[in-house]
């Protein structure tokens, strides 16, 4: 287990019982009385990665004294809406390995990962219909729509090069910090959803929490993207070059270049049927400039993040989540 | 205007100022702050077809005596589902026209037609959970989880010729007939969802009819892409063999035929780079004979449907559910 895991393991450990019974939840929706589907979602659960949406919304739970018997049942719901992410990305990236399994439009084909992310989305759905209060479908209704639109707008950007920072961060921010903010918020608010004047001011500062980490969080994806090893990060990396995505080291560098390497950036991205595009773009400018930039940014977001918890009263699970700000920027350095 | 286009028209005189209601608030759901999200809406508004689903949900809340003011919004909830399922079915089938618009992966690439339906669903969620009652998103999450399941069978069962007519019509019926029989059902049965005995019997009836008539509209569609007039269907046609799907009518040729002509309606399916498979399936077999089995089901399921509503009081509401049946075959005789 690499270093980084058990870091994460660690930060994990007041909420630990919490993410077993979570991950039964998860575990029982992944079963379909169809033979066809339940080959499907066999496969679907080795995906399963760290888990990391479901602990934040337990841990926010638990940090702001919200936490309810309800809350792991919320975890799996967040878990499965980010699964559904994650198999219709796969449709869209065209990523060939992800966490080292082969990605499931890899073994099955698009088709096949449309539907599969369809019935986590709907089972998602249904599993929040269970809980007593529907504040949480509707926070996920609308989170996801907001995932679908952040990426529509990812798409409609690509090859962007001017494309301001503040576009970019609220367009990067769209998949992974929007699902993150939506579950810390869940934790600390759910079920009243804003009745209490306490409740509501920990659900705001919850809720940028998420949103702050979860951009960091992408950030530093977008730089290992650029320049990670592909054992150690578990998925393909340099696709983001090959689909015309330009993430913020790259928006960084390209800012700062003059117009003979602009030129050639933008070579790199655009002329077809090249390959290995972001090696190259390692040989026309210094990304590694680009990658300081980014970096930069994600250490002020996880800085304000963990300055809005360190608020709260003290207790083992506040720890766990200033030390996930930690976590998200070793998973670079 | 099509004679069946003008026969359906008149189906809806009953619901007229519903209709109209359920179209605004449908269109009302189909923007979006994002620039580049409501380019897309905008093309999708295009798609809205006859709106039969929330026609049916509409007439089975009327016929039933069942009818509130929140009967509109379900009936726009079941188009947007309808929605996103065409949308998703146009990245799995590679069907190149639907309805005489270009669809959305041609204008787009499939990864944004994704992304729509995808926002497509979230928004019919979000839309079911503004409703008094949580009943309509529960029977929704479940809808959709039976029409992705429906659909994964389905490609699992590509090129089986052997298909029992039950499987065939358990998967086909996921789709159409799944979505119709939850919006009858919803129409006769919310708000209370079965508190009553009189709504439950009702209920129970009017989700039999509609997936009856959904079963016999999707045959007919069956039959539709085996020998229908592309112009006039407005959709492309001899996608089910290209696509490896065997249905009711070849499925019925098959059972009957002898094993030469068995093995050349195989060779027509599985011999790769075949162009016009389904111009070519006219040439090795009789198809005319399994249309004609096909359309004998789609008939019996018909007539069961409208004897199911002939039991309803009398009103113009049930006069339409009747029509219907009969509006379903005309589309094909």
């Amino acid at each position: 287990m690499a270093a980084k895991d058990l870091v994460l393991r660690g930060l994990m450990s007041p909420i630990k019982p919490m993410m077993e019974e979570a991950h039964r939840v998860l575990e029982g929706e992944l079963h379909d009385p169809s033979p066809a589907a339940q080959d499907m979602l066999a496969h679907i659960s080795r995906f399963k990665g760290k888990q990391m949406r479901g602990a934040m919304l337990l841990l926010s739970g638990k940090a702001t004294g919200a936490y309810s018997d309800e809350h792991p049942t919320m975890a799996a719901v967040i878990e499965m809406i980010h699964l559904a992410t994650l198999v219709h990305d796969d449709v869209l990236d065209g990523a060939e390995v992800r966490r080292r399994v082969a990605s499931v439009n890899q073994r099955w084909d698009n088709q096949v990962a449309v539907l599969l992310g369809d019935f986590l989305y709907t089972r998602a759905f249904g599993l929040s219909l269970t809980l007593s209060n529907r504040y949480c479908s509707r926070v996920l209704a609308e989170t996801s729509r907001k995932i679908c639109v952040g990426e529509i707008e990812q798409s409609a950007m690509r090859y962007h090069f001017d494309l301001p920072q503040a576009d970019y961060e609220r367009i990067a921010g769209a998949k992974t910090a929007c699902l993150m903010s939506s579950a810390c918020e869940l934790g600390a608010r759910y079920p009243e959803g804003g009745v209490s004047s306490e409740r509501d001011a920990y659900g705001d500062e919850m809720a940028a929490y998420g949103w702050e980490i979860g951009l960091a969080f992408q950030i530093v994806d977008d730089c290992l993207d650029l320049e990670g090893d592909p054992e150690k990060v578990g998925k393909s990396l340099g696709v983001d070059a090959e689909d015309g995505k330009i993430t913020l080291p790259i928006l960084a560098v390209y800012r700062d270049a003059d117009e003979t390497i602009r030129e050639k950036i933008r070579e790199v991205y655009t002329v077809p049927d090249l390959d290995r595009r972001a090696a190259r773009l390692h040989d026309v400018c210094d990304v590694s400039l680009g990658i300081e930039v980014a970096m930069a940014r994600a250490k002020d977001l996880v800085d304000s993040a963990i300055a809005r918890v360190s608020a709260l009263p003290k207790s083992a699970s506040r720890r766990a989540l200033i030390e996930i700000g930690d976590y998200v920027l070793v998973r670079k350095w």
